[in-house]
């Protein structure tokens, strides 16, 4: 692993150096590899399914998801380079001119369980930011992202960046986790884990390198006694069932005191299919299961959805300060002075007025692309695009100046 | 400790919400609590300097140096507040409208050793960007740190901010700076150690929450082939010579085989009172102590400088790849294509052309001040003023938007 470490450092320099229409042709490339060998992913994957116990769905490929996931590729291509970008220019009384320029961060490792077609999305947006990636896949999804690693290296090598650009951790035993948070020697900036919570828990406890923490999204929709009663059930519907299974899912449901007699048997009867788990107050007013202590730090990522009735702004950002991952947070309302106050208030990487958690999604903010939500508050927070994967340094242009 | 990182926390909590105003007020007293206790501050001053068997120069607070650090936070009281600042503002073409805001990050941990003004800029630059902050001083001044603390504390409580906001570790054993590094049960986002390469070792290794690291400096000069030679005598007699005990000071001097004849004399001559410490070749051209493989990766803070004779710019390239800290180098030329390869292909926090490395530094970049140069390559990089200090949320505002 060491000596993975060493030629992704190496590979890191040449993709500095390398043009952005280089990393464009080879991310081309990785896309035309990633079809022409689509029978041959499916069919890994058709090993991987066969193997897996849970998660079957998010595992599955076929020729659709496949081509969705080269499409992804192709979307990645077409985005700005951000390598070299002069991200802002300004001149010194003394004539000094700085720029600050965007630069790769330069080896990334990511650590990362189930989704095949993170593979593709990981190394992809790594090199559009001129990093050099190390991927070590979740051994469920092993036989899919060793195919699509293979894929995605023979594009590389067609366009002759370094094949060491894009490496994947072909026996990822516990070990090789240990290794990549050891920093192998040096070798890797930036630890990027994607999984559960126990992968997260490892993670922060043993990384000897900067983690960009992606943790579980607790996410929330509070709904304001101002709501505009079918835009709350509408909202509260698509925030947690247009998809279950996605970080920015809403988990918890908070609703004011005052409109909830009201309201919930709305939302609720627009939520059929999703179990609620209610505390008393809610109980009262819809039958539903008793939530307890653990459901408002639960993420389900399932048709589940716990409600709790709170008295205003204060006790809904309370609940969230408290129970939160810092994900994503709604609060639907047409007083603004309350909705203003919400988005003031909560200190999470993403907060919403009247629109449905789901949107928490680099694609939806327009970056194009992401291979996860940061959670944490140091270096990049909310969607993870190419943008974030970089860095940047001062260039000073002088002619002589000499510091008094 | 613990107690003091959950004060914080709840701290950090306030000030989030305080005005920029009320962060301005608590500031200026500071400062007027600085000039009040000048007396006392130097009296604390005396018994550390007299302890003291390295570094006096650094510890010695006199009236003037008092003046000078109330004066520095003036200048903070007087900056911009970062915090709620609107960074971007774009709207999606389904009429989401997404803000980026500034946020402060929350509890930074500051180990430093012996200047004693650090107390006073880190809290104060701290404050400016919402953070509350746990300071941890070297034993050297910590009698120096503590009476500057006091006066700080007397400011905050002055205008009704917690007093949790700046804390200072009043023992400071090797102890408190371990369970600083361990996070104080998750109440430190950030640690931001300055001190010697034993310090930052340490942190490196024990470190489980983020580092905002500060290495030597150990910063280069090059002199190429094309450069003028009054320009290149001037600004490396400044690089090193104007203040040796900085970060931004140059250590080594690279200059191009094809003019050192020439040149190497005319520099000499104005490094007086400076040890020259050189290569083969250079010893050749002016007589000086022979240069071992250390000397290349020592930051002297000395009026010693290393010298290397090179064959252009890729040599000089590859010594600072090897030997250098990521910090401050420049290049003195006038071929331009040769100063824009220099600035492209060197991966420090901070590259210059045809000026002095001692502009590292954040007052001379505009940033009113800084609390230290970061040299790692994750959240901030080169001089770290208050705008580094903050982090950013996405504001979402919609008006019912569902994701389809």
């Amino acid at each position: 692993m060491v000596a993975m470490g060493r030629a992704a450092r190496e590979a890191a320099e040449t993709l500095r150096s390398a043009s952005a229409e280089q990393r464009t042709s080879a991310i081309r490339a990785m896309a035309a590899h990633i079809r022409r060998h689509s029978a041959r992913i499916i069919e890994a994957n058709a090993r991987d399914v066969a193997a897996a116990t849970t998660h079957i769905d998010r595992l599955t490929l076929d020729k659709g998801r496949v081509e969705t996931m080269a499409a992804a590729i192709d979307l990645v291509a077409g985005l700005p380079d951000p390598v070299g970008e002069e991200m802002a220019r300004w001149t010194r009384p003394n004539g000094l001119e700085i720029s600050r320029i965007r630069t790769p961060i330069g080896v990334i490792g990511m650590i990362y369980e189930s989704r095949p077609n993170v593979t593709a999305d990981a190394a992809t947006i790594s090199l559009r930011s001129g990093n050099a990636i190390i991927l070590r896949s979740g051994s469920d999804a092993l036989r899919s992202s060793l195919a699509i690693h293979r894929a995605l290296a023979e594009g590389l090598e067609e366009t002759g960046l370094p094949a060491a650009a894009v490496q994947i951790v072909e026996t990822p035993d516990r070990e090789a986790v240990g290794h990549m948070l050891s920093g192998l020697d040096g070798a890797i900036d930036l630890i990027i884990p994607r999984g559960g919570r126990a992968l997260v828990e490892r993670v922060n406890h043993e990384a000897r390198v900067p983690v960009l923490g992606h943790l579980e999204g607790v996410c929330h929709t509070y709904v304001h006694a101002s709501a505009d009663p079918q835009m709350a059930a509408d909202i509260v519907s698509n925030a947690k069932l247009r998809r279950v299974s996605i970080c920015g899912a809403t988990e918890t449901l908070l609703i004011d005191r005052a409109v909830a007699p009201g309201l919930l048997p709305l939302i609720a009867d627009q939520l059929e299919g999703c179990e609620l788990r209610g505390d008393e107050a809610s109980r009262q007013i819809v039958p539903m299961t008793p939530a307890t202590e653990a459901d408002w730090t639960t993420e389900y990522l399932a048709p589940i959805l716990a409600v709790r009735i709170v008295d205003g702004v204060e006790e809904a950002v309370d609940h969230i300060g408290r129970y939160g991952t810092g994900h994503t947070e709604a609060i639907v309302a047409e007083d603004a002075r309350a909705a203003e106050r919400f988005l003031d208030k909560v200190d999470s990487a993403i907060v919403m007025w009247n629109a449905s958690t789901q949107f928490a999604d680099g694609g939806e903010f327009g970056f194009g692309a992401e291979i996860g939500i940061a959670t944490g508050r140091l270096h990049a927070r909310g969607p993870v695009g190419p943008e974030q994967l970089t860095s940047f340094k001062y260039v000073v242009r002088g002619n002589g100046q000499l510091r008094p």
